[in-house]
């Protein structure tokens, strides 16, 4: 799709896993939590409502498959899923499984703890783990 | 609907707005933010994908309008929207309006500040506001 860049910063932060129709899939760098983010692939894109409704019904059934994927392959209590964009404004959504002994458990990640990168090795094993799954999934949208 | 009983500290926190199809809407009692809570009616509800994916466009379609009513009726710079129910396991959904000058920003809301209540009279002005928009608000889905 024309005009669309991924904002400099979810770039450094993340590693990529994946294309979906709509989103790019990243995982983000930071072993305290299984975190996989959404990008849409279209400029300009701030709020979710910035989106057509018929977009949002798309990126919701990428939310649930990115769900999917992470209860499929780690062991997590719940999900948090949730568009901010404060600091970075290019829209995204994360995706994250947390765990009753995460680092920052019960509180949002955002601002808990300093981020632990991953080994280079493991973040390209869970990016293909994941890849895996997303490439399989029914679509839903 | 049968069985579904709004959890206690969500029903402490916030006071009713209006009822859409699939979510009850609240307004969170707290100053600081314009910030609905959207709590989809039905029992035993924890994650995103406890949903049916019809019903998640259903919520999709409801997050949309709560997004409306806000840019509706409060300046704001940005919307945040997030499922997270790490404390309060009930699924919920906020929508936030974020202001550049609010007392968070641009952390999360989450625990940066402690609530500061509406004068009553307040709360109901603004919780009439929002389900007089909600009410003629096109039905989306």
């Amino acid at each position: 799709m024309a005009d669309f860049h991924l904002h400099p910063q979810l770039e450094a932060d993340s590693v990529a896993v994946t294309d979906l129709a709509l989103s790019s899939v990243r995982l983000i760098n930071d072993s305290n939590y299984p975190w996989l983010l959404l990008v849409p692939r279209l400029p300009d894109l701030v709020d979710l409502i910035d989106l057509t409704p018929g977009e949002r019904v798309v990126l919701m059934g990428e939310i649930g498959l990115a769900c999917d994927a992470l209860k499929a392959h780690v062991a997590c209590d719940k999900l948090n899923v949730a568009s901010l964009g404060n600091q970075v404004p290019q829209l995204h959504v994360h995706v994250i499984a947390r765990r009753k002994k995460d680092a920052a458990w019960p509180n949002p990640v955002w601002g808990a703890v300093p981020p632990v990168a991953y080994r280079p090795e493991e973040a390209m094993r869970l990016s293909g783990l994941f890849a895996g799954f997303l490439s399989e999934a029914p679509r839903q949208a």
